[in-house]
Formats: structure tokens, C-alpha cells, sequence
């Protein structure tokens, strides 16, 4: 069965902390009549520092469309190989063993993807499927996660390497002035991730089923609209409040898979702000250093996006990784509103004791294999 | 084994022949250094008749990248239901039988995708999986298909729905005046298509085997410059000629799996232009008639983009399908410059004679439906 290795995540060299942030609020909106509310709503992220690909007087100006998406495709580009160089390593492949890219991001658009860069130029083979996904939003970090886990699926040894790219400063919109706006102007930060799911072999998520779910009739809770000024991002004030929805859906997947959503013994959930986190708590019942990983996360980097899930998966791996056999949920959630869902077992390929000719060998040391290329 | 279904092909109502598209090239462009060329290169594509979402006036007019967008999003949602009630009908399914949309559109920018309001509004399950993708424009088509088998042959007995949504009018850009320009403006249509990809049953193109490729050093080729005004099309001249790099990708993956490109019983091939046609008839060495659905579909509709594929096998439908075990090929290509290919056979699941109680059931009447949900 597929694992979800250790991913990489690299994040820009330019810091904001959680006082600038205020600062700069309390300067570009001193007149805002819900300053006082946008303050406390940005202090209550716990978003103690996040990191921006440009300095944030570049990122508060607003050069236009086109050059907000060429210096998306220009930091892409000088930040991705590294981090995919990374992945790669983490999972003992290289470039050449990968058969399917998924690379997800909703804060640049190219056409065609960065996929079709990176296989000229970071050495992948000229077959790998490419599968660019834009429009998940922070679901798409999951998304990635499960489709890979689906190919997988179909083509047993086949190995796939997710991309999350997700650079929100470059959405900044200085005329955006609701309160969610506002808010989202202190919570959002950049950084690049990346992961393989190997098709066998390898130390990390088993991945073991995978499902999703749609909130009836919120489709532009979150949302972007689109102008000559490039995505604007609309966050709808319930949002927070969806994890009422969202929580059934997860207990009902897991349920149907023998497990007890409550009970797992890892969480990699996507930190979209801090009552997401708290609320899924106590849905699921779980005391709160369960999301430790997520809380981390956010307080250090702000919400990244598609990149949150394998931001917080590598803060797992950083604690040593946990039991074999120890059963973990992950979780993305984003626009629809749509939550993509993981349920996986921990697996340590770590050298093992030399098997008697009697034992079967571990599946994941006998896979072949078997992709049509 | 999935089977790809009659597809559901549905084309606007304003009509607009190669004649009045002469005629606007004349006089819009009547100073235009090329236009001899221009003319010449239009005539030669072979496109009888195009139809697009607007009429001409509102088509060549360009009242900004939002309004554009929001047109783009009011069309789709007019137009895509009742073609996806019909690739369902056609299929014998429900739109509660569907486990994955997979929705391909690069002419329009919506998040959440379109996949979200067909979920809320046209009855699929809230845990029906969403893939939407923008970012592979014309190979989107053979690149969906093989993303849903994929899908299909990882959860045997799911159902997968594939949408290609292409108002390539919303992209015609009056400024934009490179010979390629002016000659896709004289190309493309639009047009919507759906068909459904069946875990088991059905009649149609048995899914097989699928692969992609990508030719080196072309992703600026086939391009998206992304500007306030929206997305505008670069096509290089070269474009044509890279079927002498795909057909040998076609040939290498047909011959691992024990077929001879050049010699299949049905082929569904992208129709990008017509020498892309011509080329590809002379490097796998078929006669021109084998590519009819292919060029039936330009010369009624133009280049409908990621829907080429979709109308080109409609037309085998049309025919009466063919001979069960009928060998087959598609293959979408776009940017990247990537071909998407899949080789299937033609299957009829028409009622057959009862079976002795020796006889094994046909496997597509005993897979049972194992998706994880």
C-alpha cells in the first residue's frame, strides 16, 4: 500500500510577525470602524510569525494582475527545486521514479503548469502524468494526498510527488476591506511543500482510505472573485463555525472503516484558523495537544494553504515519527466547502531483522512494479 | 473494466461560418502587414462553421476580465446541466451513482469549481470526489479520461463523470494581433461535453492502458500570458510540426502493450488544427478517412478544446459504435506540449442470451461497486 513520506517545506526569508501585522492594520485602517474587531480577530489567530516571498512593503503594493502572477512564476521557480530536491530524498527516490506530479496552488495561475517545467528541467521523466490542481484552495493539500493515494491504488509501485506551492501574499488586495478580508490579510502566510507517496516501501502514512465531503449550499463561504486585479478572496464569517458540518463527515468515514474519528492516535488537520482546530476538538473529542502539529503550524507560519497538511505532517516526522501500526486522520479543508479526508497507519520501513525463508515477507518489500508507462 | 460511455455534446446557439470569419479578419485587420497570410492560414484549418456562447458583437468586444469571467460562470451554469443529465441517461446511471467529476474548463477561473455547484444543485452525493482542472487546456480531454480510469481501475465498480465546460470565445483578446493570434481567433469554439466512465457495464471504449507525454523544450509553445485582461492564448508556429515527437510516444506505448499504433479499428485524436490531423495520419501511417470523427468535429465546430475528444467519439456513437473487441486510441494534446493517450476496445453490453449456470458471468455484471466513501 501506498506511504505518505517525509515531506519537505521550505517557507521565504522575509518575516512578519504577529505585531507588525498589527501595526500595519492600525496604520492602513485607522479610520475602519471594526479596527477594534479586526484586531482581536488577528490576535485570537495565535499567527505568531509567517514568512512572504517579497518585503512587505513590495507585498502591500499592488503592481497589477500580470506582475503579481510573473513573480508568482518567478518565485516558484527558484523555490520549488529545492524543496521537491528534498521530498525526494526524504523518500529515497529520485526524479526518474516519479510517475505522477500533483501540484496544487491557488495563488498563481500558469498554463501550462509548473508541472511541464519541472519535468524539463528537475530530471523527471518525460512520461509522468502531470495533474495541476488550482482551484481547491486549502482543500487541495488533502486533495493531493488522496489522489495520489488513488494512483496509487491503480498502479501498484507506482510512486507519485505532491507539490503544494501556495504563495497568498501575492492575493493580497489593499482595496479589500470586510472584516474577513481584513482578518485574512493577518492569517494567510507562503510556503512551498512537497511529499512523495510511495507505492511501497518507505517510512511515514500508510495511506489505507481516503473520502471526502461537501457542506450543502455554502459554495461562496469561501470564495475567490475574480478581476482585472487578479483573485480576491471572500471568507464568509461562518466559516469558522463549519466544523458542526465537517466533523460528522470525518467520524462517518472513519466509522465506516472500523476506526473511532476520536480516537486515533495522530491528527494532521488543516489549521485555517484557530477556531477550526478548537471546534474539531470538541467535535471529535480530543484534547487539544492532539493537533499540536496544526497549532504549530499555523502559530509559526499562519495558514499556507494547501501546504498546511504537509507542514504539519513534517513537524510528525520531526517528533520521531510514532508506533508502527499507530492510526492517524488527515484532513484538508477549503472552498466548496470541502473537506478531503485520510485515514492511514504508521509504517517504518527501518532495516529489519532478517526474515526465516517461513515469513512472509512485508507487502511492501514484494509490491512490483507495475505501472503502464 | 471502465467503459467510456456515449458522451453528451451540447454547442451554442450563435453561428458563425468561415465566411463571416474571413470577412471579420478583413476588416478588422485590413492594414495588417500578414492578413494575406493570415486568410490563407484561416481557410486552410477547415472549420465550416464555429458556435459560441454570444453573439459576434458581444464576442469581439471585450468588457473586462471580470465581466468575462462572470459570463464564462453564468453560461456554464445554463449550459452544463442538461448535458450531464444526457452523458448520464446515456450511460443508465444517476447522478447519485457518480463518484468522481472530473471537470476540465481552461477558459474560464472559478473556485470553487463548478464541481461544487453540481453537487448542490444536480443531485450527486455530498462525498462524490472533485477534480477539477484548468491548467491543461486542449489535452484536458484525453487527460480526464485517463484520470478517471485511473480513478475507475483503483476503485473497481466507481463511476466517474467527466465535464469539459469550453467558451474558448471568452478568451478572443482584440489586441493581441501575432499571426497566431489572429489564426486561433478563426479556430477555436465552444462547446460543452460530458460522458460518464462506468466501473462495470455499459457500452462504449473499454479503458485499457493510458499514458502521457510531454516534448522537451515546448512549454512556452502553447501558452497562457495571464494579464488584467485575462488569459491570452500564445501559439507558436511550431506548434504543427510536433506531431513528428508525438506520434513516436503514440507508436512506443501502443507497442508495450502489444499494439501497433498504425493499426487500430477506431481513433479518437485531438483535432488542435489540421495539419496536427495530416501529420499524425502520415507518421502512423493510417488513411486520412480513420481520423473522420476527429475532422467532423473541426469542421463543424472548430478546436473545442478539451471537448475535441468527447464530440470526436459522439460521431463513433453516431456510427452505431463498432465491432466488440474493436481496437482503439485517443489522444488529447495541449500545452505542456503534452499528449494524454489511451488505448481501449469497444465493448457492447447489449442484453445478451441467458447464460447456462456453467457459464461464468461476464465480469461487468458481477464487479461489485468497492468504493471507499
Amino acid at each position: 500500500m501506498p506511504v505518505l513520506c517525509r515531506p519537505a517545506v521550505a517557507v521565504p526569508e522575509h518575516t512578519i510577525t504577529l505585531e507588525d501585522t498589527l501595526d500595519l492594520a492600525r496604520t492602513l485602517h485607522a479610520g475602519h470602524e471594526q479596527l477594534p474587531l479586526v484586531l482581536r480577530l488577528i490576535e485570537n489567530t495565535g499567527v505568531a510569525t509567517r514568512q512572504l516571498v517579497q518585503p512587505i512593503e513590495r507585498t502591500l503594493a499592488h503592481p497589477g494582475f500580470e506582475a503579481r502572477n510573473t513573480t508568482y512564476e518567478t518565485e516558484a521557480k527558484a523555490r520549488v527545486p529545492a524543496v521537491v530536491a528534498e521530498a525526494l530524498g526524504n523518500a529515497g527516490l529520485q526524479a526518474r521514479d516519479i510517475d505522477l506530479i500533483v501540484y496544487v496552488s491557488c495563488t498563481g495561475f500558469m498554463m501550462p503548469s509548473l508541472t511541464a517545467w519541472m519535468i524539463n528541467e528537475l530530471g523527471f521523466r518525460s512520461d509522468t502524468r502531470q495533474l495541476p490542481i488550482a482551484q481547491l484552495g486549502c482543500a487541495a493539500g488533502g486533495a493531493a494526498i488522496n489522489r495520489a493515494h488513488d494512483f496509487c491504488a491503480a498502479y501498484p509501485g507506482a510512486n507519485a510527488l505532491i507539490v503544494a506551492c501556495e504563495f497568498c501574499s501575492l492575493c493580497y488586495q489593499p482595496t479589500d476591506l470586510t472584516v474577513g478580508n481584513l482578518l485574512s490579510n493577518g492569517l494567510f502566510g507562503d510556503a512551498v511543500a512537497a511529499a512523495v507517496v510511495r507505492g511501497s516501501g518507505g517510512t511515514g502514512v500508510l495511506l489505507e482510505h481516503n473520502g471526502c465531503h461537501l457542506v450543502p449550499g455554502t459554495e461562496d463561504w469561501i470564495a475567490y472573485q475574480v478581476r482585472e486585479t487578479g483573485f480576491h478572496f471572500m471568507l464568509d464569517k461562518r466559516v469558522p463555525g463549519t466544523m458542526e458540518q465537517l466533523a460528522p463527515a470525518l467520524v462517518g468515514l472513519a466509522d465506516r472503516h472500523g476506526r473511532d474519528a476520536g480516537r486515533q492516535d495522530f491528527y494532521i488537520i488543516h489549521a485555517g484558523g484557530p477556531r477550526i482546530l478548537d471546534d474539531l476538538c470538541k467535535h471529535l473529542d480530543v484534547v487539544p495537544d492532539m493537533f499540536r502539529f496544526s497549532r504549530a503550524t499555523l502559530t509559526e507560519h499562519g495558514n499556507i494553504a494547501s501546504a498546511v497538511v504537509l507542514d504539519a505532517l513534517r513537524r510528525l516526522f520531526d517528533e520521531g515519527g510514532t508506533a508502527p501500526g499507530a492510526r492517524g486522520l488527515i484532513a484538508g479543508f477549503g472552498p466548496g466547502i470541502t473537506a478531503e479526508i485520510s485515514l492511514g497507519s504508521w509504517t517504518d520501513d527501518a532495516p529489519r531483522t532478517p526474515l526465516s525463508p517461513q515469513t512472509p515477507l512485508h507487502s511492501s518489500l514484494t509490491s512490483t512494479a507495475a505501472v503502464a508507462r
